[in-house]
């Protein structure tokens, strides 16, 4: 019977990512939660970075079940890492889970980033669908980069998330240093610091003559305040921001009330 | 000596969309806005609805000449709307235009929809560069969708954003009930409502019997205010809502900074 009464109690955490399913990443944020409850993973086929909320409209999408996890439920998805949240609620777990993960991501997602993230647009994905859930990216791309200060920060956090009730609604953009975890300072809660990237493409010629662009850019932080993701993440703390889907900006719909002519 | 004045004084529009340079919608949008500066077209070779924020990283981007707008500068683009508006300014124009144009969609783009918007990423990203931007909206899937009443009001709209001057950042998102022009009610500036998708994946089988599955789902409106614009456009009102790329949530950061134990 206490055997039943856990089943009954156990959360069930959604992981997914935007790197792929077989990125290191992932496997480092299912090693570091599978103890707070039922992880099942559902996360892209191939690597998603930059997709943002994409979603897939005009094809259908298939999910293939994955033994990269050994016991851990695990399925790749055909899609992005918007339409993996969508399809592990409707035809995966058939309800909603507890809590979602998304990462960790290979490289930063902090101040601008979030609107091009697909790691951050699976977790808004989920917190639109009033699943609390938390975005975690370490700032490093390597491949073997060390998950290890993430892992810890990454399991402090969940607990916290899946325990506390803070609002269903809840979605938190979590970026860590890339620094060995005895270095970390701890959480820092924090606004997204005002940033973008000063574009620039690589302009080349194809074989044929014919011209082709990358899309390389520099990031330049533009806000200077001490509650900023950026200036956190420059001190060694674990950057904490709290992410809304309401776009609407108030302020400035206050001032078109008054002046936009109709 | 007054038509050297006059050139340097004309302003430049940006128009893209995310439905595809082919789209009646483009085409309306542009002859609806071209006497107030010079237009230039940079937009998506082939549809790209649902793209949300997406860049293209990991591969080159391409830019053809198009003749489709006569004599309109115009460019396809292999990438995304947002690849787009960032192609735009730094390998076409070599500057910032006046204003960024987005439109007009076939089909809306008002409460929950701005998140999985390609047009809205694209007016989104002029903002974040500084570049007033409106994103546009006729609630008409049909490509022999009616845009009249939705070019009137795009002028009008365009016309303010330009000379008013109400933000560098300024994004508003327009969305243009699909009634006859004369029973438009005019603008109401408003918030985006509190609204998403109730999922459903139609399930099907391929004829080897594996599965695969079609994103449907239905649009339901949780918000029952009367400052939103899903109210907006059930009254016929054109619906203008401001939207920011902060995505921080205040609220919930206050609350944070209180209970997260580091």
């Amino acid at each position: 019977m206490a055997m039943a009464k856990e089943a009954g109690d156990e959360k069930i955490i959604l992981i997914t990512n935007d790197d792929g399913i077989t990125s290191p990443g992932i496997a480092a944020l299912v090693e570091s939660v599978k103890h707070l409850g039922k992880v099942v993973v559902v996360a892209p086929d191939r690597p998603q970075s930059g997709m943002g909320h994409a979603i897939t409209i005009g094809q259908p999408l298939r999910l293939h079940p994955s033994k990269l996890f050994g016991d851990i439920e695990a399925w790749q998805c055909t899609g992005t890492p918007v339409d993996c949240v969508k399809l592990a609620v409707d035809k995966v777990l058939h309800r909603k889970p507890d809590m979602c993960l998304s990462g960790i991501n290979h490289g930063p997602n902090h101040s601008i980033n979030v609107i091009y993230s697909g790691t951050m647009s699976a977790a808004l994905e989920a917190a639109i669908e009033g699943i609390p859930s938390i975005g975690l990216s370490l700032l490093d791309y390597s491949v073997e980069a060390d998950f290890s200060g993430a892992q810890q920060y990454a399991a402090l956090l969940a607990e916290q998330v899946l325990h506390k009730h803070f609002d269903k609604h809840l979605c938190l953009n979590v970026n860590i240093p890339a620094v060995p975890a005895e270095l970390l300072q701890g959480f820092k809660v924090c606004k997204q610091a005002y940033a973008k990237y000063q574009e620039e493409f690589a302009e080349r010629k194809d074989p044929t003559g014919k011209n082709y662009y990358w899309l390389t850019g520099e990031f330049v932080n533009f806000d200077k305040g001490q509650d900023t993701d950026v200036w956190a993440l420059e001190h060694n703390y674990v950057s904490v921001v709290p992410v809304q889907f309401d776009l609407t900006h108030y302020q400035l719909k206050e001032k078109l009330e008054k002046s936009l002519k109709h």
